[in-house]
């Protein structure tokens, strides 16, 4: 993996499509799961694209720098897209001129926010309604209960046997599913899954604020509170994300999916509830600790599948995501107001 | 794999609780996936339910019976419920006293149907859009596809080399999809592929004489017989099943689905389209021969994905095509018309 944070600047020169090539890549590696997109040109060309296509007054620069350069040039540029390591106070406070740290996503782990609030940067996000970020974890959410359902290891398995017909699978049809935390992925894991026949109860802090671009009643069967999770999780038979405590009133042999943060999940519970049977399934794609330990005993139960933590790592996303970083460049060089992303300082 | 026929006679005595549950295996057994259903008792209790239900003037026997005896019992039985081997003419020329033979399922591969039509015995079988047969079927392609599209066998190889985010896979958004064949199985995939935003393509030899029970204009964007498939392999993302000659028509980078029948499938043509690139992923339940050599060079290529033909393996569809061979045999007993089974001849 290689130490590696990049830069944008709009103050020098028109940049060459390689050089914006190597920014989007910056920009990806700045994303949920970063170090990856540089094999992926396509996202890059949106962003070249975008770019470009502001016309011959603009001059954008975009440079890649090795991480352990940053503190020494840091103080040329105007924006900055961060790898998934943290941008801490020491180094932002050398950028000078630094006008926006932009998150190539939605979390924002990688980012000292109170640093940089205190030298009057500001520091963006890119939520996941607006980019393909939420559909793309919405796809592996129910990928992911599929493959509980139907026991991917176990079929697995079967192929390598030459077993035919096994194993007897389970349908999400008659199922209900609880999302615990109901926002933009959660309303799209409810668009997709109405039609397959369940029963959807969620929970949300707040419903009433909320600004959700679908009719909320169409798409929840039952809603709640933080406060009802236990007594719904009695309820469901597939559940969204889960913390520690709740495993126990899950219903016996109900199935759990994560694709939100692997320490929402307590290990122990968790492996416990697996071994006594309590839990069907489990369904991951992050974990305890990242990269995970593929002989970790938890993976050793024939019901469990890990993926690497790819939910929100799809073309669609890194494209979308490539052209709001590329758009947002342009706009701080003409001095346009900056709409695409979320300010949270 | 046992040789066995099970019998289901009307006329004998009332059955034990375990004597149904036999006869429930065989049903399963006898099943698109038969063998395995054995191991699941849940189907054969609601057979068992169903059977028993019908009160104490009922008299129902079920007996499982070897294959290599089914010759000199099979006279005595009034329905029958054949393993996944055929059932030939010999054997139903003997049967003199059968009313009914039934498929566990849609495919009448097991029964010489033209020889029970000669010796007048209706042969039945259970419409997969009653049973949770298109449901399952529906779920496991929207599973493969998933599968495919997000490289289920590199996701393998990251959690094993410990890497995270890779790979970058795509979305079914934004995807056209092409479901060639639109009967029971194509609707319950269309309805549920809707909400992921798609562009459905969809062939069927006759629309209009249609009695499908839903609005096919909301469901499919664009409708075709079987005339118009190549020009719909063009612009598709997504095929739900391909017979040959049709790849080199289909969209380079394009992924193919196969949930139907193995044969449906060109080997050569398929292996050559994935070499060559232009197929970008293949997800299939079914094989060529089965059980599929594990060793076959086509699962050698990472985006090449397979199951054990469990499309229809599923408790919810085990337990419903059960429940409906126990009515069958009940209104059969009593002389009430048989309605949930579509007779063949």
């Amino acid at each position: 993996m290689a130490a590696a944070a990049r830069l944008v600047s709009t103050t020098l020169a028109r940049s060459s499509s390689s050089s914006l090539a190597a920014a989007a890549a910056a920009s990806a590696s700045a994303a949920r799961r970063p170090d990856l997109l540089a094999s992926s040109p396509r996202g890059f060309s949106s962003m070249a694209d975008s770019i470009q296509r502001s016309g011959s007054g603009d001059i954008t620069r975009v440079d890649e720098v090795g991480l352990e350069e940053v503190p020494d040039v840091i103080q040329n540029y105007h924006l900055c897209v961060v790898k998934n390591r943290r941008l801490d106070s020491d180094i932002i406070a050398k950028a000078s001129q630094m006008k926006i740290i932009m998150q190539y996503g939605v979390g924002l782990e990688g980012v000292d926010v109170n640093a940089a609030t205190e030298h009057k940067i500001k520091v963006a996000r890119i939520p996941g309604s607006t980019t393909g970020n939420a559909v793309s974890c919405a796809e592996m959410a129910i990928y992911l209960t599929l493959g509980v359902l139907r026991k991917q290891k176990v079929m697995d398995t079967a192929v390598k046997r030459k077993d035919l017909g096994i194993p007897v699978g389970d349908t999400i049809f008659g199922k209900s599913v609880l999302i615990l935390g109901f926002g933009a992925i959660g309303v799209e894991i409810a668009k997709r899954l109405r039609p397959f026949g369940v029963k959807i109860l969620a929970t949300k802090r707040n419903w009433s604020s909320d600004t959700l671009p679908c009719d909320i009643d169409e798409l929840v069967d039952k809603k709640g509170g933080p406060e009802d999770m236990y007594e719904f999780a009695g309820e469901a038979d597939i559940v969204g994300i889960v913390d520690h405590k709740f495993l126990s009133a899950m219903k016996k042999g109900s199935y759990l999916v994560n694709i939100a943060r692997g320490r929402l999940l307590d290990y122990d519970a968790v492996f416990n509830h697996l071994k006594s049977g309590h839990l069907g399934g489990l369904g991951i794609d992050v974990a305890w600790t990242e990269p995970y330990d593929p002989e970790d005993p938890i993976l050793k139960f024939s019901n469990v599948i890990i993926t690497p933590h790819i939910a929100g790592v799809t073309e669609y996303s890194y494209r979308t995501m490539a052209k709001v970083v590329g758009d947002v460049a342009l706009k701080l060089h003409s001095g346009e107001p900056i709409t695409e992303v979320e300010f949270v300082n």
